[in-house]
């Protein structure tokens, strides 16, 4: 599994041993009737999801605010796409690689999932690539290792039920 | 082949048929010693090229005025590479997928060359894809399709040499 060429100052990373299957983190990433059960750290919600799974496909998400505010999670695009294993997309581009222009305040990413059999389990790298440090910062800032740590553990619990 | 989801007004499109091979076409775009001698309409010159060809790989080009002047033609990353047929690259990501901060005053686009065969030659579409219609427009105002044409001719009779 060829790792991306990170740069400590520009890139985040949450590494974890989770006890579920590959096939069952993938299913959790790839299905929007899964995906909507755990992606937004409780008590935000995922209340819209759409995943084309193809390089250039989009995967677009919409949280919901405990308070009932509405956050457009914007348009992605899937670059990389191999079953159980690895799972690429970015927010600097939106459906058949179309430029993004980035909002005021935003910072774009490029997320990688990676996935690899350990025992009966699975071992999970997330990584969040930025063009800058000021990106790496503000998402780290927004709680990168938390939010998306807590994702996992929805995603590891979500998954044992279905 | 599939066509990207085109918007008029923001994507440009140059479509041509080319008296070379499918495989000339390929070897033109994809080997730097063969880029280097038609990228850039003469008088401007490349003279750096590097291609790492597979999606997330480099495609960097450095460019020079006839005064001198070198022009960096800034990092890219290829997004699909389908041999003899079909070559998605921009500039909104570099090695890697990184996303890149665009530049003011600059726009960021994703290119398709787009290739089929048609009887002994090849027929040959450009594609440029921009976030939005001032990028579009800054785009064809620097010269769209002029130059992608003339950087088209020059391919075109450069590589009947090869």
């Amino acid at each position: 599994m060829s790792m991306p060429p990170l740069d400590p100052k520009l890139d985040l990373v949450l590494e974890r041993v989770v006890d579920v299957s590959p096939r069952l983190v993938w299913r959790a990433w790839t299905e929007p009737e899964h995906l909507m059960k755990w992606f937004c750290p409780r008590p935000w919600a995922t209340v819209e999801c759409r995943i084309d799974l193809r390089p250039g496909g989009e995967f677009y998400t919409k949280m919901r605010s405990p308070e009932g505010v509405d956050m457009d999670g914007g348009a992605g695009c899937y670059l990389e796409v191999v079953p159980e294993r690895r799972l690429v997309w970015t927010s600097a581009l939106g459906p058949g690689y179309r430029p993004l222009a980035a909002q005021p305040e935003e910072f774009l990413f490029t997320a990688y999932i990676l996935i690899e059999p350990q025992g009966s389990g699975a071992k999970y790298t997330a990584i969040a690539m930025h063009s800058d440090e000021a990106g790496a910062k503000r998402h780290e800032e927004m709680g990168f290792q938390h939010g998306w740590g807590t994702a996992l553990d929805q995603l590891v619990d979500y998954m044992k039920t279905v």
